[in-house]
């Protein structure tokens, strides 16, 4: 990037869009609250209905405030009659530094269990420990911290104190916003990873995340599920087997050439099954699945600087409406 | 819904959307005057040209401010190149407790004749006596009241004052925007009405209101006509022929599946004719057609649930093309 | 239009947005300085890297902040998958009377060489001498200048100072937003002249400006090219064989008809190539192409009078396929 653009503090650009929310949390039907450690609590979809649009602004506040996630009509053909589609004006912060759920972040329970979730949006930029983060070259020091978690419920206040100490700010300037996976709202903000999903498997393949320019995806909006495994499991396939993205890179045009072909999720040895489905032949060990699996199913890369640009992969309907509909 | 939730005032919520309509009135070439009782007008078409964005408006205020209308392009095979997509953070209450035109409203106008419309908008939760209401177990206490009329002209003074009492608020405190059926604010606030007619129509089935807890619908953008019965038409068709609908729902699968079945305007036995026509049938009798017929081509139901999904119906490119290019 | 509607200030109803492209530079990833004059320099996408939504601020900027440019997905038939889509509350004002790039702009560099630049937006209401603002009856008197160029460097000093003389304002009230048109956001703003091309079309051929009442066009987003003539000619080929149009007007239906029938780009006798290779044959000559060709492939004009809509043209998928993947 020029050395005339400084990178904007994801927490602080993100503070607007979530004030919005607690101002209109009635017409959002999600529930706010103070946390035993202070910290806020915004519940999208666990005890309250939330919805689509609670679940498009948790995508929003995912991407750091960077980007703009809008619900669309598909076209005619399309198993789902809607789209997710995400663009942001900084994709590689807002998605990778941002939108990420990299923060594993785990706790004891007061009934003895642990309380385990993957921590995203723009609080990750202050505290976590990643090693993306130094790859990215990018980190957040402001004085609140905002985070979506992928939960059924709030986290409890010993992980709340743990990462206020890392973020370094006080447990009462952080705010969690969650929702199950199974929420309408929760299906909306992990199908809006369209983005993200693609620049992190170009991450995985190498590909030098300082020449990913820009970017754009879409996929459709999958029927939440109550079942873990299946609503899951929809919200990968809608990616997997409905996404599409469109990069545009930096670099040699060889480069953006080979990450056109291995970017798709046909490009994995483990692409033609419902996502829920290879997860049960696993046994549920995620890190059993192939990563190159978790990546839109089109994906189209501009090279800028020869102007010739490559697609890849496509859309499987009939998967999706396997999926969707069963 | 959550008892944590409390209801919106929809007047409240809408307040901002009509007074940026009001200090844009130019831009959006809208009219703002003052009627005869101290009401304001807000003429979106009749006298003035208004257009797309006047009705993209109208219709936002429709919901209530609880909603968001977009026009946006449609696919290649589409008969007509853009939709109205509307989705809402509470789709019940924005769609048949604000948006639904169902407060007859009738007075004698000055040359005798007699001014006929039916009310819509955030006004009705204040002071319709509509048994819809009782059943949403939604009412609003503003003190300030907004009505959408599909007119082609203002309420007369007499019908304000009668709207103002039954609201509880002064004249001076309602605000009505107008459009006929042949403008083109007209048009696209009456066909941004995919998901009300489709939430409609599910209550006339007897699913209990309570149950849907979200939704997405979109319709084609069908061209205005200068004529009532054609215009009144092709908007009917926009949803009939070419509207499509998601709806999530609690309660039991069976009840899903049976709505999904029952929804789509193809289930009713008046299914097939252009609107205009099967309006001529009946010789304008309005409450001859089959209320059943009333609803989008296309029905997709998501049982929250059990995580199935249900889709029935379909769009008919072909008689919308008849339908809008005739 | 009605006597009731004043036209809106273009130049102050930008400003908003300009001040907001401000205020987001880093999020945007654009650079804001003071030019030599005392202008304020925006650069979108010459020495810095911009973007999609740089691109679409600067394509609602040429509008005038009259209008709306939407990132859309497209269907999925479509060779690239996303589309640009425009509407305005006001098209003729938005996209004559301020998008068109019609000022014809030129001054001797500190180099010797000429700078040579055709201006847009809405600054063009207040000082431009073209013929074009006498036919639309529109004239801008803000004391501030918003311009849009389609450049790779900022207007020297002495083309600013020329500007601010013809706009009768001072120069330190001029902002020039630019960026090359093989930049991601200058691809954006270019492609976001689907429905003034057409608008513009419509008056070369002679019809009324004053009956066109509302239109919104979409087109294709077109990947970047580092050289000018293909970037160029990718963005009219976006528009020329991916672009669609409808259109709203007064007047006699049979002048709809025949609008509808030669707006469309396959009514030129120029349609059928690659622009780039259109231009190559003329030598680069711009003036020697058929005037024609510059229009969306495929138009939709609604007669309001009578009701009657026309189509004509369509979207040709194949060559698109060609030219931007090429």
């Amino acid at each position: 990037m020029s050395d005339k653009i400084k990178a904007p503090s994801v927490n602080k650009t993100v503070k607007p869009i979530v004030e919005k929310m607690i101002a209109e949390a009635d017409q959002l039907r999600i529930a706010v609250s103070k946390g035993e450690a202070g910290e806020t609590l915004i519940d999208c979809g666990d005890k309250v209905p939330g919805g689509l649009e609670a679940g498009r602004r948790m995508a929003e506040v995912c991407l750091g405030g960077l980007g703009t996630v809008s619900l669309e009509v598909a076209d005619t053909e399309s198993p789902f009659a809607f789209n997710v589609t995400v663009h942001s004006s900084q994709p590689v912060i807002a998605c990778l530094g941002s939108q990420y759920a990299g923060w594993s972040l785990s706790a004891k329970k007061d009934d003895g269990k642990t309380y385990y979730v993957l921590g995203s949006g723009p609080g990750r930029a202050l505290g976590s420990s990643e090693p993306l983060f130094k790859e990215l070259g990018y980190r957040d020091t402001a004085d609140e911290g905002f985070f979506v978690l992928e939960a059924d419920a709030p986290p409890p206040a010993s992980l709340v104190k743990e990462v206020a100490e890392a973020c370094k700010v006080k447990p009462e300037n952080l705010t969690f916003l969650y929702a199950p996976t199974s929420s309408i709202a929760g299906m909306v903000q992990i199908i809006g990873r369209s983005l993200e999903v693609a620049l992190h498997k170009a991450h995985e393949l190498h590909f030098p995340l300082e020449n990913i320019v820009d970017g754009i995806a879409s996929a459709p909006l999958a029927p939440p599920a109550p079942d873990f495994v299946q609503a899951m499991g929809r919200t990968n396939d809608a990616i997997i087997y409905g996404g599409r993205v469109q990069l545009y890179v930096n670099g040699d045009e060889k480069a953006a050439e080979e990450l056109a072909e291995k970017l798709p999720s046909s490009a994995s040895k483990d692409y033609g099954q419902p996502f829920a489905e290879i997860f049960s032949a696993v046994k549920g060990d995620f890190y059993a699945i192939d990563k190159m699996l978790f990546s839109p199913a089109q994906a189209m890369v501009s090279a800028l600087e020869s102007g010739k640009s490559f697609q890849a992969g496509g859309i499987d309907n009939v998967l999706l409406n396997r999926c969707f509909y069963k």
